[in-house]
């Protein structure tokens, strides 16, 4: 498709706002940008660890977990599902929150899960090279793609020792659209 | 300021994604619409709660804690301690990461921290009517804003009775730009 007018974005503050944004000089449009929540999952199964070889950038060919930005009217848990379906072909089962990691250069925050195979089936997806099942001495260390891969792998081994915890989440059931009274 | 071209939003599946989006119909502009995170505290001082009294809608008079979006580049913990600033002029002291909590239909991701005043000041800011000090059996609970405040006020109950835990996060002084082999 061809657009009769690209955008044209200078960083300027709007009226009746705070911060520089990104408005567009041709239309007026301000395109707020917020930093961008990712959901994953460390999945277990028969002992050992699922991990996906990338095949995109960044880290093309570098290890990690089965992980991306969660969408609009998702929940978080729903994201990590839908993000293990993409890139593993593989249906999990969450056991809850494992950690929250913060990368503010990235303007990031990652939510990741403990889960399990539902299915022992998986494959690799589009944005996966080779997905394969490590035990913990057999993990690619050195070829892991993120400093949080690392942080996730060694906190899903403190939890899988009796030394980690859940954080509080919603309540059972609720999804923050019941009256504030209940 | 006056632009030449209103921008004209029509939802339709860029080249290569998976998604509906935004796309601007005169300029190819695909506006990617993420979930957004808040960053906001449950405040402690001398056994009370603060709490402040929205200026604004949603919610316009009820009661609530210091909360608000995350920003670009911050972390969440500086988030939540510019809330504060900004809606209760209070400078605060963080004790960890409370709740994680999310609301699908907002597509909001909240990170609700535990925290005390670092000075013993507070007073309302622009976005709040009146900011005060609540005893637990003070709390306005009819009046409170949002069902999230209820959870975190019965969460931060929860710890304040041995009954919490804090769940994992970035390890002590990282912020996820170390080499992977750290």
């Amino acid at each position: 498709m061809v657009y009769p007018l690209p955008p044209v974005f200078a960083r300027t503050v709007p009226d009746g706002d705070t911060h520089e944004r990104a408005v567009c000089e041709n239309c007026g449009f301000v395109n707020y940008e917020n930093p961008k929540i990712v959901v994953g999952s460390v999945v277990r199964h028969q002992g050992k660890i699922l991990l996906c070889r990338r095949a995109i950038e960044p880290r093309h060919g570098f290890w990690t977990v089965p992980a991306g930005f969660m969408e609009l009217h998702e929940t978080p848990e729903d994201g990590a599902r839908r993000e293990a379906q993409e890139e593993a072909n593989a249906a999990l089962s969450l056991d809850g929150l494992l950690a929250i990691y913060s990368v503010p250069r990235l303007s990031q925050v990652q939510l990741i899960y403990r889960a399990t195979l539902a299915e022992p089936a998986f494959s690799a997806g589009e944005e996966s090279l080779e997905v394969a099942l490590f035990s913990w001495d057999d993990i690619p260390w050195a070829d892991l793609a993120f400093p949080t891969v690392h942080w996730m792998l060694r906190h899903e081994r403190m939890v899988q020792e009796g030394r980690g915890v859940a954080p509080f989440a919603n309540p059972p059931g609720e999804d923050g659209n019941a009256s504030p009274g209940r």
